[in-house]
């Protein structure tokens, strides 16, 4: 096990333990927010005929200037017989099939009726309004690589090549388990000395964020039983997400309870501010996350560490990248470790990203930083910075917020 | 009803008929994702008595440098009798309430145990490492704001304020329908002429990612009973969203047959690329959106449009603002309307963002465009960019993806 690692080195050993991603088919209308797990290649020419592009008719280039009889008719969604000759159109609707002969299609708008005749504009390019058979993709065409998140665009292409089913990569069921005698659950009354647990429903709230179906939520008190049989009843987690009980006093049996399980300890403590006391351990295709039961370093611990796990699991890219911004009011702060503090970030009218500060109160303070969206960085030592000066930022999640 | 808007026009037009949001109570362990409707004040001090916030020793400050007697012991969620006297401290434990007489919190680390006495550290600071009752926040006090997105630290926050249920916005209905005779859902088999309905799936797939739960999907025909018996099935949607069937052709009936629900019509088509023919009307305490059929138009006619009227809807901001970054490779382009073209955006290694054109292939390619994540917006004119430029954009969502 290693020790006081550094952010970086805590996160690639992290995201080294992560086990390669297991898949299963899924209904492509539900797979919205899922991650590929497939190449999808075209099965077949797209379009598969020569389609009309706008409303008006389907004419030959060559009778440009002239009035010309309108001999059919082709609608979308139907067949036609109708042929385009020279001297004769034929009238199409958009997305219906070329008729024989077809050399360009000219929009109604710029067509003249005149009874069974209709006036065609001068300079028709042969071609115009008109999609050829396999003008977008040609069959086997690579559209989709794996690891691809399936947007709604993702989603429509698989929908128009007649999938139903697409193969995605499985998502980790999370195991989230509040640690501590004084805590009670959200609805009960706190007694002096006690607090309501809100790590948990947070904890299961950022693994949903994070697109994670299965969500247990379970309470240990601070004894080798409790936190025995809790650990237990998450067995079948892939990943366990622990809050409180990794510091330094007596109480703090989680590291010791996670190891009886047969995980093997992976780091204890990170040189960074909040989330010192991290302590993570891999099982045979688990990760284990022991995050310190202060809120703020429990949120921070999760958005830096369990969130690019949990991203990597399901075959994504783990990391959302490192950006940039500048202050909207002056800021100072000074730590012996790298630091990371909420902010509000928001576009500004010119483009750049605008952060900002919150008046916040100490490392437990979840309150006058609610609407933070992004995590600032600072390395080891004194900072004094103005407005606009620039700050590197990560955001919360991935929905940015 | 105005004709040939801008899409500056369009998108004010569109946020002008949205009615003021509803709301409802929702049990706080769903409301992730939701929009606060109501603001919150803190009910009681937080943290409502004296608290430690590291494991080791209650004691007097002015036994700074001394051994002391471990008098007893206070641990998170156990009320404690013991006291601290010079001379006397107790042991402590992260989170629990700090006995009588408590003037700092020592953590253990920079101690050491001598029997049942401990020897503390030079130079004691009065108050370090203790939460003083309502340090963080007072009863009272304005912690969240109506329309706040409720993240998972929000929640957090409002479960630790023992808050069970919570005041949303409500999530308006959204009916999908695709027209078209051409059309045949995702699974069955296409004849000449026919293309799969994968418009009807992005569309819904769309408006779940905006935050919609109820979203319903139908197809018509290009006839008018057809049109008239589905707007009717999604009579109770507030939001209706068609596509196809809104340019010049003879089967055009939709803007018709929205009418004739009692839909005003707001305005008929917009300067812009893809896109141009788009339709909207407005009810009582409806919307209704005619997007065109080609996939990419009611793509991007969602994004731009749809989308930013169901946040309103949801008492969201309507806008996500605009973004800049820079182009990875040259981009040519023309157009007499404002251009709207779909790119990959992504986090560069220094902060800004790279912006990558596709190699696409028309109005109705989304396959070579599946990737994309963002809009390039470019005004009417010609432009001929090199790498490097400076391009405008919009996230596709509000997951930027």
């Amino acid at each position: 096990m290693e020790k006081s690692v550094s952010p970086e080195r805590a996160l690639e050993l992290v995201l080294q333990h992560v086990p390669a991603p297991g898949r299963s088919a899924c209904p492509v209308e539900q797979a919205l927010g899922r991650v590929l797990a497939e190449q999808v290649l075209a099965p077949v020419d797209y379009p598969a005929f020569d389609r009309a592009m706008m409303d008006g008719f389907a004419v030959r280039a060559t009778d440009a200037g002239t009035s010309v009889i309108v001999a059919g008719e082709a609608s979308a969604g139907h067949a036609t017989r109708s042929v385009v000759e020279p001297g004769r159109c034929v009238e199409i609707m958009t997305g219906a099939p070329c008729p024989a002969g077809t050399e360009a299609v000219v929009p109604v708008e710029n067509t003249t009726r005149e009874g069974d005749r209709v006036r065609l504009p001068d300079g028709i390019r042969p071609g115009r309004h008109v999609q050829t058979r396999g003008q977008i993709c040609t069959q086997g065409a690579r559209i989709l690589e794996p690891s691809t998140l399936i947007t709604p665009l993702a989603l429509g292409v698989l929908v128009s090549f007649g999938r139903s089913e697409v193969s995605v990569y499985d998502r980790p069921r999370v195991g989230v388990i509040s640690t501590g005698d004084e805590l009670v659950e959200g609805a009960a009354d706190p007694r002096l000395g006690q607090i309501r647990d809100s790590n948990g429903p947070m904890l299961a709230a950022l693994a949903r964020e994070a697109g994670v179906a299965d969500v247990r939520r379970l309470h240990a008190l601070d004894t080798q039983q409790s936190l025995d049989q809790t650990l237990a009843a998450v067995r079948d987690c892939e990943v366990v997400v622990l809050t409180g009980g990794v510091s330094m006093g007596r109480y703090d049996l989680v590291p010791r309870m996670v190891q009886a399980t047969g995980a093997e300890p992976v780091f204890h403590k990170v040189t960074q501010q909040p989330g010192k006391p991290l302590f993570v351990a891999a099982g045979p295709g688990r990760l284990i996350f022991g995050l310190p039961g202060n809120s703020r370093s429990t949120h921070f611990c999760f958005v830096r560490y369990v969130a690019p796990a949990l991203r990597r699991w399901m075959g994504r890219q783990a990391s959302v990248g490192s950006w940039r911004g500048r202050l909207t009011e002056p800021y100072r702060c000074k730590s012996d470790r790298t630091l990371f503090v909420p902010m509000r970030a928001d576009p500004g009218p010119d483009g750049t990203m605008q952060v900002s500060p919150f008046d916040e109160r100490g490392s437990a303070d979840i309150y006058n930083i609610a609407r933070a969206n992004v995590y600032a960085r600072f390395e080891p030592g004194e900072h004094a910075l103005e407005t606009g000066d620039e700050v590197t930022f990560a955001w919360m999640n991935e929905g940015h917020g």
